[in-house]
Formats: structure tokens, sequence, C-alpha cells
């Protein structure tokens, strides 16, 4: 099969229904085999405190209490999955949402709760990806859209990080065919310096990162998310590219490779 | 293709975790392809509440403002939907919850604001439903669930009354296989009389019925259901039986054929 493009957009895109229409288009442009991930943080943040759920975030993970994980199902398998969805059908892409319950897309363990009780929240494991589903639906000319919601297999919904989804998700498409697994977030890529536009990291590979991190030039905030995109490819992905959500269709960004 | 069934269940299963449990554990018991259609009324209307969203309904169908097709989208599609599709896959059926929008499985045209304004609220047309979806998950063992909620395919998405889904899926499904639509609700099924458990009609065709309404025996919140039923019969389904949702697996109920 030819070449499948697993993009992650987050709660920055998600959020706002102009980036997110252009997104939509952009992505509907996009030639190929492709899947979409979505995050939606912010909006499950929101109708939280509407419901007077408090919300407690530990190094940047959401405590997911047994009522938590109904309004992240309900927000992000509910409101944003199918927002986006009935958006990708109306730009003309078959897309079809998916927890990681529907299918059995996407089985999870539910982390331990020592040292930090994060609640029901899941770790996914390189098998726990449905590779067949991927293939089936790809080939019947469907454009899965996962959102970070996944099960154990014995019932229970499980919160995940979308970050971890769109790696998880592309490493499993990589034993369909070669994934490459794309970031779009609200910075043009990976910079030598934020505040100089031109200043963007086109490339990364292994050396390239020793160098850059050896003079100290990456961003903190950084340093997971590549660190992150060098497992993905150990682990089968072709590349992983960062870059601005309105920058889909161009070659502008960072891509990470060996 | 062997015979497909379609099944539905209202708000009475769905809000009630041991009649769900029941319920699930027999569906799966259910032999050949099946489809699930599942209600959540209650359950939009307690979060609603909780949302200090009013809940208007006029003869019996919810107004769907914007906020409205907010909380039955997070309702249906995401908290009630996954919840029923985790308890199938733990019970190892391999469920797949679908909207409207989702592989398009059914588009539906907004109703028109005259003589009620009911929002968003859609009208399903035969030709709405996707059976060429229904067939490529069947054929690839998957059990599609379908909430409420369908699309307009322009973005839009419709809020739709559970039992005329279950219908136009049946209806759909009938163009791949022949169709049985059975209707789980709380009670044995169409009784002569209500205080009576023995009084059940096991079954109803036109003469029957006939004979029914001019002895004046059925109970008239049966009729529409009755009418509804040999419509979908007209359409293209073998039968449609209304029976209690801890009787499915046996024959009791009653089966309304022509």
């Amino acid at each position: 099969m030819e070449t499948i493009k697993v993009i992650k957009i987050g709660g920055n895109v998600v959020d706002n229904p102009d980036a997110l229409a252009r997104f939509v288009n952009d992505f509907v442009k996009l030639p190929g085999k492709k899947i979409l991930v979505h995050g939606g943080g912010k909006e499950a943040t929101r109708m939280s405190a509407r419901l007077d759920i408090p919300t407690t975030m530990i190094e940047g993970r959401r405590v997911t209490t047994r009522e938590t994980l109904d309004v992240v199902t309900m927000v992000y398998a509910g409101l944003v999955n199918k927002r986006i969805v009935s958006m990708l059908q109306a730009a003309g892409c078959n897309a079809i949402g998916l927890t990681g319950a529907d299918g059995n897309a996407i089985t999870a363990t539910r982390r331990k709760p020592k040292p930090i009780d994060y609640g029901f929240v899941g770790d996914i494991k390189p098998e726990g990806v449905n590779s067949s589903l991927i293939a089936s639906l790809l080939e019947a000319g469907i454009t899965p859209v996962y959102c970070a919601i996944t099960h154990d297999g014995n019932g229970t919904l499980l919160n995940c990080n979308a970050d971890t989804i769109a790696s998880s998700v592309a490493i499993g498409a990589s034993r369909v065919a070669p994934a490459e697994l794309i970031f779009c977030f609200e910075q043009p890529g990976v910079m030598e310096d934020l505040d100089r536009p031109d200043s963007l990291i086109s490339l990364i590979t292994p050396d390239i990162y020793s160098d850059l991190r050896a003079r100290n030039i990456v961003n903190k905030g950084m340093i997971p998310k590549i660190d992150n995109a060098f497992a993905a490819i150990d682990a089968g992905v072709s590349s992983v590219t960062i870059k601005h959500s309105d920058a889909l269709t161009t070659d502008r960004g960072t891509v990470i490779r060996k």
C-alpha cells in the first residue's frame, strides 16, 4: 500500500472554529491514505467547569476520576469527534470516528496508581493498535478519525494522551504500509530561536539533534516531542514532521528522521 | 447473506445498568449478523438539567436548539454509545459505534420549521441509509451500533428519533439481506390487556390488526408503533418484533408481519 499519513491536531486547532475549518480544508486536499488524531482538552476542561467537576492536571496529564472519564468521553468521542467527522464528510472525505473501543481499534492498560494515581488513564502497548482495522478502513476508502479515548477490553474506557495515540496509531499503521506522522500545532516547527520565524530547523537527524542539544539550542518543551519522534521512528514510522496547522499542504515544518 | 437482525433498545434499558448488562449478554449470544440501535433520552435530559439547558418536548419529540444538539451529541454519541460499545467488546462482540456522519452512515434532512420548529432535528429519506457500509461492516464481522444522531452531509449534525433510526437502518439492511427489526422495551409485547401478562398477542398480520382495532383492543400508545412496523415491512423489512429487553433470546414477544 502507498504511504499512510497520520496527522495529529491538538486543542488549539480543535478549539478555534476558523483554524479547524482551514485545517479540515487542507486535510481533505492532502493526497493519499490518511488518518486523523485529535485532542480536545480545552473543551473538556470547560465542560468539567460547567458541571462543577474539578480539573486536576499533574505534569500536564489530566487526573481522570469516574466523573472526569464521563466528561472526556462525552467531549472527545461525542462533541469534538463528531463535529470533525461531519466537517470532513461535508468536505468530501469519508471519515469515521473511533475510540479505542470501536472495532477494538486500540486497547490500553490502566496505569498503576503509584507513584501518581491518574485514575482512568491508559497506556498503550505496541500490539494494542489494531492494524488490520486500519488496513481495512483505508482499503475501503474510509479515513479513520481517532479521539484520545481507549478501552481495556474488559468494559472500561480509558483516557489517553492524544500525542501518544498519534504515535501508537502511526506505529500500528507502519505494519500495514510506510507511515509518516505529522504533528500540527501553533508553531512553524522546531525553531533555533522562538522569536525568529526564519530560524526554523527543517531537518533533524540523530546527528543534527546531538549537535543542537550540545549547542543548547532546542527549546526545553520540544525535547520530549523530539525524543518521542525518534522512539516512533525506532518502532517503524518513516518520519515525524512537526509543523503549523496552517502549513499541512506545504513543505514548511521540521522533519525528523534517521 | 444470512438474515440481519436490527435490534433497538430505548432509554429504559440504556438507563438501567443491570438491565443493560443483561441485554448486552443476551445480544452477544444471539446468533447471526446483527445491528444495535440505542436511545438515551433520559440521560440527555439529566445532562441538560445539570448544564442549565431547558428541555422542551413537543408531542414526545425533543426541541433541539444548538445547545441541545451539543448535549445529545455528547450523551448519545459519546457517553452512551461508547459505554455500550465497550461492554459489547468486553463480551466478545466486535462492535463499532456510529452516528450518521461516521462513514456517511445516515444522511438526513433538517425538518422544516413549520408547523413546529424542532430545531436541529432530521428526517431520514429511504435512500439516506448507507447500505454498502452495513454490508461491508457485517462482512468484516463488525457489529454496527447506531445512536440517534445523523448529519445533513453539509457539516451539520441532526437529532433523530431512535425508533426511526432503527426502522430506517432495518430498511437499509433489507437491501443487503433479509432483515428483521426487533424493538426491545419494558413490556412483553403488544397486550390485549396491559394488566394481564398472559394476554400477549404473539402475531399481528394486517387481518389480525384490523380485527384488534375493530374490537378496540390495541392500546393507544401501541398504534403508532404497529403502523410504523407495517410501514417498515412495506419498505422491505421481513418482520418486526416487539418484546421485552429481557426476552431477546426467547420467542416471547409480538411478531408483526404480512
